[in-house]
């Protein structure tokens, strides 16, 4: 099967973002009522995602997709933690119910209810409450929750422990995505997300965090930000700073596909280990449309993945095993869905009850 | 000939830093003597760089670097324009030396004394005091002066347009190079650097400058910090924005080939022509010694770009024409040197004077 690790709820219904300009309403003036996720029909969340995600995935021959709020729309700048909590608790809701609704084709992906530099508890109380009520396989963990202005700690910081320790007991990794920059220096889906993705990493690189956390793991989207492509850089930094090589942190740290050329996704594969990149698209995402010199769509990632001479074990493990293996509670999802099939057809064949 | 275009002067004697250390302290207590740069002989110059710089430019195959004061020692956070203008100018009298001494082997590039959101009056008259003066060929421009806050106005903003002005009078390029970072989330060398590079790409993806300033030429250093590996991601967000292809940007953007591996410059090499790549080594710069895997130095760039399949003309507009190209005082200078050369080596041929 094939299992596209990073998309994005971008196409909610209205009625979301409009809840969204509610809260934020409410917050410059307190006159106001205080806000209430909109209505959404089970109709409309079908619509929204069967004409979106879902038919790209199917066009592109893809099975599942995991599926967290749009990273853009999170919004970790605002300070108020109530307003953070409910609307990472509306957003989670509504992509809980397309896992709900497309159970074999959407695993839910959290986002968590940070603040620049506040207190973790909510987010952990978030966290539990999506893995342990309602079977979400991951979240998105913004290492800038300041928006382009990078206020807070490094991701190596005792800050994230003890959401680090929560991540570790409940077995979710944390795919780690900023949302959108209010830097004007910084354009959201061109620079700020790769520099994210990029500055991470050299944290990880100068830190010994995995030693503490030694079940910790970290998806890196976009691939990976500028690091394979600088991969002799982080080795030659790593050798200069006494450091180990930063092959090292891939016992911890895997990058996704959502690299949209051919020559982008073949240094991928030829600087990082099968094992440890996984399929992505990122779509609907940070790029619509396709190359009109090759007629590929920009972020078809697996038709360039598709490309690359991999052995057929390397392929399955971009396309399935690693995600199962980075995801473990993805894995027990589709073991059990897999089971239950079996009991259906079971059931379902002639004379089933004579057996 | 080859001609690395990003060296720095690292290895500067200690009076050097002494002064800036001094400059420092007096910022801090006004009862100190103001501060004078260090004395240094020539002799100490020419040994930093003999043992240094120009022993390793040698074993290497190279001709002439490119040479500018270190970047991460440019500290243009420091808000006080009197220590700036004083800082940058004890730099760049530095590297002048460097390049009378060795005249044939370094060709000077300077430092700007910004500060962050600063008046650019002060950082034009330095430019045009090294370049008209001094003989400069291009300077080091920092597009983040708040060194890892961003907190100044994009590389786009009107703020910058008298300097521009000023380079495009003066016909010299800028690499665009931030300096040390003050942001613990960044790491100098290993996200700062890069992040930069990312960034002001994608500012430039978004503006029309070069409508503006059709002749003004920008040199993107670390092989483009994350832009080359994702090339698609640019061609796809351009199309989306209604910008022009990035491949517009070419014309007056170019790419470096610090880039540490052989799987990074080919990559480069793949997808930015060759006429957008301008040897560099960065070198003693981000990282020392070698790979233990290949025996590579890891800023041997040049080993890297020999491995690369060029037509004899690429690879000679990559290591020399496209050089002359971008830095035309730079070929102005040399053409002198070769004219001089000629000139006393037919003075100096037996009966010259019967001629």
């Amino acid at each position: 099967m094939i299992i596209d690790i990073h998309g994005h709820y971008t196409t909610a219904p209205p009625a979301h973002q409009r809840y969204r300009d509610e809260q934020l309403a409410a917050l410059g003036d307190p006159r106001l009522p205080p806000p209430v996720p909109g209505e959404i029909s089970d109709d409309a969340i079908r619509d929204s995602v069967e004409r979106n995600q879902l038919r790209v995935l199917r066009e592109r021959g893809g099975d599942l997709m995991l599926f967290s709020p749009k990273a853009s729309g999170m919004e970790h700048h605002v300070p108020d933690q109530a307003t953070a909590s409910a609307w990472a608790r509306a957003s989670n809701d509504l992509v809980h119910r397309v896992g709900v609704l497309f159970p074999h084709a959407f695993a839910p992906v959290a986002q968590l209810p940070q603040t620049p530099g506040g207190d973790l508890r909510p987010v952990i109380d978030e966290l539990r409450r999506c893995v342990g009520e309602l079977g979400f396989v991951g979240c998105n963990l913004n290492p800038d929750p300041s928006a382009g202005f990078w206020t807070t700690p490094p991701m190596t910081d005792e800050y994230w422990y003890p959401l680090y320790e929560a991540m570790v007991e409940l077995e979710v990794p944390a795919m780690l995505h900023v949302s959108a920059s209010c830097n004007a220096n910084f354009h959201t889906l061109g620079a700020h997300y790769l520099n994210a993705d990029t500055s991470v990493f050299m944290q990880l690189v100068e830190s010994d965090l995995f030693g503490r956390f030694p079940d910790l793991r970290f998806v890196i989207p976009h691939g990976g930000g500028a690091v394979p492509y600088h991969w002799g850089r982080y080795r030659g930094l790593a050798a200069r700073l006494g450091r180990p090589d930063p092959g090292e942190l891939l016992r911890n740290v895997f990058f996704d596909t959502c690299v949209y050329h051919q020559a982008g996704i073949d240094l991928l594969c030829r600087v990082i280990p099968a094992g440890n990149i996984l399929f992505a698209s990122e779509m609907l995402g940070a790029v619509r449309g396709g190359d009109p010199r090759t007629g590929i769509a920009w972020d078809d990632t697996l038709a360039y993945v598709d490309n690359v001479e991999l052995s057929g074990a390397d392929r399955q493990a971009v396309v399935e095993h690693n995600a199962r293996r980075v995801y473990p509670r993805l894995h027990r999802r589709l073991l059990e869905q897999q089971r239950r099939r079996e009991v259906d057809r079971v059931a379902a064949a002639p004379h089933a009850g004579l057996r």
